[in-house]
């Protein structure tokens, strides 16, 4: 293999690739990232951790194809100090790939490139897709509510369904993703693309979203999305993210979220999140509580902490309901009103052990609940 | 005690005076920051750890004299939170002190002020002024070698003594600051301020530098300097930082600083530092050792690691002694380097294992000595 590539390419292909790679891994070549020169010319670049695989296609000019695996992180640092705008030219023989640029010279150690594992597709019957803009929000506005028990394997990611139902604000077939750790949940409704009517019920790990989300940055336009009910596949044009699915069953979250509150608040969202910012500073890591006294148009935030002491601020907003108090997780309530744009969101409260709505209004396409705690 | 601050300027003193705080105290009352409030208008704010003090003097609009003590990361994390542009109104009683901005309020235990250590400072007989910017190039050019053994607490600061010897470029006294770890010696040499005639030898604790060099970015003009065998103190204006000294002995550093070293290299530090910082990439962090081969004008950096391969780049230079291989730890190459300006810099070499000498030429201010690793 020998092959010359731009420095700049070369880095933005290798960042992408190196980050799906594990920095300690018990198998040697999932350490490694594939590089192979093809004959048409370009550099194809692939890493895998068995769950998540990215394939990567950068410009290179070619003079002998070939194909051979590196360290990864060891390939993408050494690439990140090579001198700007400099060529880089690539050579694999003999167990080695020697990375020339300048006056530096590298030879890193190879394994072969048929050891290197690759996640069998399958076919993955149901395709469509979906504009970046609207990936990124999806993910924006439920990865927060993603479990990190692993013991709970099943909400270590964000569930995928197609419903007949309609969504907020009107019948007609939707897809809608959700994520939720058991104290939160966060759904966002979308219509259904076309070519997505008989997808199966899908749970995108935490991981594979993670990358994906990173990679949007990089993309406008339109993304493919592909799976079956145990792969998915995103295609990024430059880049091709390929994922196993979550092997599991996502509880019936709709069940958990109320319809009958008939408790409403209505408040800015922003000095809601001021609010509960300022008065949760004196919360203790271990509770981190915050208690909400509401009153007929009076919103009392505040937290008392036995180490600390107590802080509390009023918030205006429309409320007229009985007045009551109920007490919620800060750091919980913060992540929700980050998401939440607009001048005013409701908030759908019954009593203070019910799980309480928060939406912008019956139109928004995101809807969040959160579980009260005992203050 | 009740007074009115400016929210900017109260941010300003508690970041100053929290960052001395040290998180975690077996004693309450060192978490805390004094406050006074004095009858002539003002606040007074002081935090210490018992071997630096810190005490800073803010505007403010006093109703009530007085004096509490509260958490001061706790007080100064409330602070960051208020609404920008906001007045911030205090007053203590009865065990509590109450900060109000805003529709916000928060109460905050208080211990009392008289519980609260000062460090008593004796007199200080030597003072003398230095320019700010003289002071931040005495602690940037010798910092890093600070040691972080704890065994050998006499390294753990800068050392600073007068001389009459001379110094770079001619005769007449001179202060010098040093600073070594056993691997690597940082020293700087500058003529003896007025004032410092007699000045004992003293070495001036890590922490206190820290914190002074923080200080010294948002001060402009002269620092004032004084000190006792035990104590210095420096008036920065606003502030004023106090701290014990360290009770050792500084070893007798000029035996190390070779004199004799007659293989002379000379190389623009820049090609240097870059060449080391690529061909280290591949180095293992339990090594770090980067090999020097020099022969006529040709100098050849490499690493060989047995995980991860090999590298190595020619560095232009200008060499006409006999050639030889010599070893650095590349981190303490990169960190020396790291000070050094100008287009060439002269490296002294004697052999592989003996003390190389690096400054910018014989009328620079700093010089450094640099161990040798086997390789």
């Amino acid at each position: 293999m020998k092959a010359t590539i731009e420095r700049a390419t070369l880095l933005k292909g290798l960042s992408h690739v190196q980050s799906v790679v594990e920095r300690r891994n018990t198998i040697p070549i999932l350490s490694n990232v594939l590089i192979e020169a093809t004959a048409e010319g370009g550099l194809k670049l692939m890493a895998t951790d068995l769950d998540l695989q990215i394939n990567e296609t950068i410009a290179a000019a070619v003079d002998q194809p070939g194909a051979t695996t590196v360290s990864a992180h060891t390939f993408f640092d050494i690439c990140r100090k090579l001198p700007e705008g400099s060529q880089v030219s690539l050579a694999a023989a003999d167990g080695k790939m020697t990375i020339m640029a300048g006056r530096a010279k590298f030879q890193l150690g190879t394994l072969p490139r048929d050891d290197f594992p690759v996640i069998a597709e399958g076919e993955l019957p149901v395709s469509f897709e979906l504009p970046a803009e609207t990936l990124k929000q999806i993910i924006d506005k439920t990865r927060f509510a993603i479990s990190t028990e692993e013991t709970r394997y099943y909400l270590n990611g964000i569930f995928w369904h197609v419903s007949d139902d309609g969504g907020a604000g009107g019948a007609g077939p939707v897809l809608k993703a959700a994520a939720t750790d058991g104290h939160r949940l966060a759904r966002v409704t979308m219509p259904r693309p076309e070519g997505a009517e008989s997808m199966p019920d899908v749970i995108i790990p935490r991981k594979c979203i993670a990358e994906l989300r990173k990679l949007l940055d990089e993309v406008d336009g339109s993304v493919g999305v592909s799976l079956s009910p145990t792969k998915i596949r995103f295609d990024l044009g430059q880049a091709l993210l390929t994922s196993k699915l979550i092997d599991g069953t996502f509880p019936d979250y709709s069940r958990v979220i109320p319809t009958g509150n008939d408790k409403i608040l209505k408040i800015d969202p922003r000095s809601f999140e001021e609010g509960v910012d300022r008065v949760s500073t004196i919360a203790t890591e271990k509770t981190r509580a915050v208690k909400m006294a509401l009153d007929r148009d009076k919103i009392i935030l505040s937290v008392t902490s036995p180490e600390n002491g107590t802080a509390a601020e009023e918030v205006p907003g429309e409320y007229v309901a009985l007045g009551f108090e109920i007490g919620f997780n800060s750091r919980y309530l913060l992540d929700i009103l980050g998401q939440l744009e607009g001048d005013t969101i409701e908030v759908h409260l019954a009593d203070a052990a019910a799980p309480t709505l928060i939406r912008e209004n019956d139109k928004s396409s995101a809807l969040y609940v959160l579980m009260p705690m005992r203050v």
